[in-house]
């Protein structure tokens, strides 16, 4: 066994975590000891052991001496819920350490490794870093930046419309396309829409899934001008209480007041996401809402329903992005594409 | 070796000739005797030996008693270069024949079978029928519509914009996608633009490829007002006799008489187009040409070019399509899609 496919593995136990370790990074962990693996282990849920502990426990023979593998850099701070790994490792007589990423959480990045080091434990880092950091691109990115992480979801015809001049529009994506729609809620902590969108659409941004029984994402609406219809779905149904309001101006009609956030900047409301540690949101639109956010610089990930359709004259996908030249657009990397159904799934990166 | 097998490899065979069959359509042939491929053969160009007579000619033994595949019905009228088919396996003692496809040409539909069972010979057709209408889709295309195959070809951003508002649109693809259109070209028989692309880029719509030594393409420009820059590079450079005019009004310049058809209708131009035996066409923009054509469902394959990036405020992929609904909108079939390089590829037919 290589140490990339021992990495390989920690990223697959890591992913048994998926969806329940928020607001923690999907941790798994492996430890081999005279060339067998001996225990695995996995960050089940944020407030439960970490991956290294979790493996640990498994272990079926004493772990002293033995290599542990991880995706993610063994913490060394005690202001949290769980006692620090690092500390734990050195206790075990852990040999050596092989990790994926340094934690990018400034308090912790490096830190870890070091304590390790000084008592005498080997360390080796930066096996499959990328794919990693892919693996919690959320955590990373979020740490990295200090704000949520924005994941922008947009469905159009394939030159780019999501309406007719008359404003008719729905359904654009087929019923396969809007089904992940649903997956892509039920794997975010909060969904964002602008004001727009609760009056043309008046949505439940709910997860409407077969059997789902999961946590339905908070909503949160943004608006300018604080106008709102009171009546809409997200503020009198029986998610009424998941619904966070940011505004700009005062709103004109009546909602509890912890619910109401006035701000006068998108990165006001960034702060006070963050503060409430909803780091996973997912816009859903409308177009002036996500070309704001995206002349921000505050979409991290973008993913296009494309229906293989024709519109023609019709509401484009964005507005105004205030481009002066081509040279300056911004661009997706890490392009993903296939086909959903009759529908072009793509999905990339933008910060 | 079963039925498909055997149909699936005269697809193969076929596909020998791609590029140097045209007006005709690309077809393989296999000869089977006791059970052993004695024969094999493929139409390699215009004007020589059809698929099965170059088969009987690469027979190692007698076809006498033999099975015959061949991916279209043999011809059986004698007015054209090739005398017919279908009297020659008659003549050379061919006890069966397996077709994927009938011929779509009037003229041939059906009567190719029915001379070769009138003489005794066994015939099953529709073997992969629908792979084989996707190999030949320009030839059977055009012959059931009787007018040119068109393959509209776009490039846009994500938000599906060609241009910045300011006018600013080259090049919104990479590299590796622009090669492909290059490619593209070289397997059409003429590329036709709009007279506003040709004010607007001067482009030349030749294949540039490196080591390409094959025909240039013809070079129609469709034009409303008959008003075009006569310096323009299609009118004055070294392939300006490969240059086809397509006017509603009277023309602004001097152009050989010959090369300059007044019409007043898309249908007359069609006409016109088929009788000269353009059959495969490539239209690369811009929006309006490229709507209208969609309006007289005269577009029959579209394949996109979409860079993942965004340009929000710009020029649309097309223009109004006097839709009044969703419902009625075009839509694509049978869509590819991958990454050439850092730009999505999508591909499918309309009609």
């Amino acid at each position: 066994m290589t140490n990339e496919e021992l990495i390989q593995e920690t990223f697959e136990l890591a992913k048994e975590g998926l969806g329940n370790t928020w607001p923690n990074p999907m941790v798994g962990a492996v430890i081999v000891k005279d060339g067998k693996v001996i225990g695995r282990g996995y960050h089940h849920k944020a407030g439960q052991d970490h991956a290294e502990i979790d493996a640990i426990k498994n272990a079926t023979e004493s772990v002293e001496g033995a290599t542990l593998y991880v995706n993610l850099e063994p913490c060394c701070h005690t202001n949290k819920t769980t006692p620090p790994c690092a500390q734990r490792l050195v206790q075990e007589k852990i040999k050596k350490v092989v990790i994926a990423n340094l934690d990018p959480n400034p308090h912790v990045n490096g830190k870890g490794v070091e304590i390790l080091k000084q008592n005498g434990i080997e360390v080796e880092h930066g096996i499959l870093a990328k794919d990693g950091e892919a693996l919690n691109e959320v955590f990373f990115t979020s740490q990295k930046l200090q704000r949520p992480f924005i994941h922008l979801k947009m469905a159009s015809s394939l030159d780019g419309k999501t309406s007719l001049s008359t404003g008719e529009s729905q359904w654009i994506t087929g019923p396969l396309a809007r089904e992940r729609v649903h997956v892509l809620r039920s794997q975010h902590q909060a969904v964002i829409v602008g004001a727009e969108t609760v009056r043309k659409d008046n949505p439940k941004l709910n997860v409407r899934l077969e059997g789902y029984s999961g946590p339905q994402p908070l909503r949160i609406v943004f608006t300018q001008s604080g106008k709102l219809p009171k009546d809409a779905l997200l503020f009198t149904d029986e998610l009424k209480d998941k619904t966070l309001i940011y505004t700009f101006s005062p709103l004109s009609f009546d909602f509890p007041k912890d619910q109401v956030i006035q701000i006068t900047s998108l990165e006001e409301a960034m702060k006070d996401l963050y503060q409430r540690k909803l780091m996973n949101l997912l816009m859903e639109g409308g177009a002036t809402l996500a070309s704001n956010f995206i002349i921000e610089n505050l979409i991290d990930r973008i993913t296009v329903f494309l229906n293989p359709s024709l519109i023609g004259s019709g509401t484009s996908l964005l507005g105004d992005l205030g481009l002066s030249n081509l040279e300056g657009r911004p661009r997706l990397k890490n392009i993903e594409t296939n086909l959903i159904g009759e529908d072009i799934f793509i999905s990339g990166r933008l910060t």
